[in-house]
């Protein structure tokens, strides 16, 4: 399976999902709709929270144009938000699987590589460092209380405009980061 | 139902979810396991959601001894911790129900209570006030936080002990709040 049938394969998903709850999508319907042969679907995918996945890394990456160690955080947090923004009604969804292979995980885990870089940043500009387990530890609190956050404004529905969320979020961010430079530095 | 009828039917519910999965669990078996009539269920709680929230609330209201307002905040998280510690298998299950009615949400409020102790109690001492959006969100985002990390600390094997996850959430409270409070100030 090339990119570009893997990449049919994954919109027909995504399109599917929108439409429908998770677990009534078959892998027949799912290739019958794509019009690819069933069995080459486990050629490049585990299972179907694997093409959920792959949706995400695929589409974050274009979105943030694999520049997360290069953009400043800021503007990786205004890309971040506007791609869930734009795929609103696909992540309601999404963040609505909880079985053990849900999705959440990886996003999570691309969450807390961006608070790494937040706190890099941060910490580079203020020219303070800790490097003990509390950061560690601090660090992944901070990006577990972001994923929440996001999911909360996703679904509610008299949310905040994307600005007033970007703000609200750097906001804490900083301060976050910023009250965990002063009180552990090295 | 008297109180204690209550406490009975609930008792019956908390060890039958230690046993076993909460969809499996009837209103039928409940009663007829703590010898109660059945109807009378529903004189005292709404469905079996209702009762998972009602343990919380007892046995929470027990363990800080109603003081949530005077006890300092670091005893009032000592005490919720221990508490959840003490009840590992019995809230391992209850974090795993993700129904609309799932007590998670009640949890996560009093959490979010906690945090606004924690706030006041901090920015009383640093002779601090913030009164705006930010802090108001901030403090949601940070009682977020802690309840993922409560979860996440229940359900992993390799965990940090009770004394060391104490440490580690008290000063990630501290930092993020002192944090909050110095770029807000009034």
């Amino acid at each position: 399976m090339s990119y570009i049938t893997q990449k049919k394969v994954a919109m027909v998903v995504k399109q599917m999902l929108i439409a429908k709850d998770f677990d009534t999508i078959t892998v027949t319907q799912i290739m019958h709709q794509a019009q690819v042969r069933r069995q080459s679907f486990y050629d490049y995918f585990r299972d179907k929270y694997d093409v959920l996945t792959w949706i995400y890394n695929d589409e974050i990456k274009a979105v943030l144009n694999d520049n997360l160690d290069y953009e400043h955080w800021t503007l990786v947090l205004t890309h971040t938000l506007r791609y869930f923004q734009n795929n609103r009604d696909f992540y309601i969804k999404v963040f609505a699987i909880h079985d053990q292979n849900a999705p959440e995980a990886v996003i999570a885990q691309h969450i807390e590589s961006l608070i790494r870089t937040v706190y890099t940043d941060i910490s580079a500009q203020a020219h303070l460092t800790t490097s003990d387990a509390q950061a560690a530890f601090s660090q992944r609190v901070i990006a577990m209380g972001l994923v929440a956050e996001v999911k909360r404004w996703l679904v509610t529905d008299t949310q905040a405009t994307l600005d007033q969320e970007i703000q609200l979020l750097q906001n804490y961010l900083n301060d976050s980061i910023q009250g965990l430079l002063a009180n552990h530095r090295q």
